[in-house]
């Protein structure tokens, strides 16, 4: 892409985010958010189809750059517990630094678009199943399924994000900390 | 209520869970309610004041409904383990049976309307609120924040209903039988 279109790209996929934080999906057409970015309905078609397309290419950026966040700095050698409480604390610090992903990212999973999403399109959740299944077969991690441990896991990341941004606590590095070692405690299979 | 006007004031209800299930709330007018409803808008106003004291009344009763589902058959001679198992296997089963209101309730809780929310109002925030500073208190639950605990003990159950419906996993009686044991396993204080 020409930076020229890189910015005009750019101008697209935040002002969709905002509108969406504003607005919620039903209420928003190409043409709002080409007269709010300032730019044409044209250039918005030459990217993306229509609005549908639009919104689903934008929750696949989401999720990517999620989880290019998350897995940043993981490495192979690293254990089962090293490498879960780097993606854990990764995926909260990125989240952290990046409210308004969160918002459409959970905007976009209650609408109907949602069933065009294949969750191992994106490296993260491919690595950290791969992870829990590693560790459970070497006794590290309790045995359940996948999604047990993911919803006791990672999830709450999201609620104490909510928790956070409400004011309820302040997620402050000690709290950060506090509350990984609760989500390793979790799922973390017992040492006898 | 006259039994007339119950059945007008249930049928605002029904129609508002609704129509903010397909539509959201920024699409919704009063007198949308009314015409879906099939009664007069003036039936509308005699129970509530605008869209936003519906919304939030409606908010209120979703709330109260769940937590008195939540709290069935509770009662003071239980230990902390016993009342806490009780009362998360209430809330999963009382929300499996209300989709609607968690969709109600997780839309609602992203607009500007949660301000006017307060979560002591509801008899289940305050009851588990004492139940896990007792827990601490009796060294049964660990010494985390009620926050903390709640996010990694309770918000579960709404992720794990989310993908029940999405047809992640399938939440049969021996999934939330292990659910609701790894949720006790979370919290409670380590036997040492």
């Amino acid at each position: 892409m020409r930076p020229k279109d890189q910015t005009k790209y750019n101008a697209i996929i935040n002002t969709s985010l905002k509108l969406v934080k504003e607005l919620g999906f039903t209420d928003i057409s190409i043409s709002k958010i080409a007269k709010q970015a300032n730019i044409s309905p044209a250039t918005i078609y030459i990217h993306f189809k229509n609005r549908e397309d639009l919104f689903t290419k934008l929750y696949t950026k989401v999720r990517t750059d999620m989880s290019n966040g998350a897995l940043q700095g993981i490495h192979e050698r690293m254990d089962i517990e090293q490498a879960f409480k780097a993606i854990w604390l990764n995926s909260f610090s990125y989240n952290l630094d990046h409210p308004d992903y969160l918002i459409y990212r959970e905007k976009f999973e209650q609408t109907p678009m949602m069933e065009n999403i294949k969750h191992n399109d994106f490296e993260l959740y491919n690595y950290v199943t791969n992870l829990f299944q590693r560790g459970i077969k070497e006794h590290s991690i309790k045995d359940h399924s996948i999604s047990l441990l993911t919803a006791f896991a990672f999830f709450p990341i999201i609620t104490l994000l909510n928790f956070h941004f409400e004011g309820v606590i302040n997620m402050d590095e000690n709290h950060i900390t506090e509350a990984c070692e609760i989500a390793w405690n979790t799922i973390k299979a017992n040492d006898d």
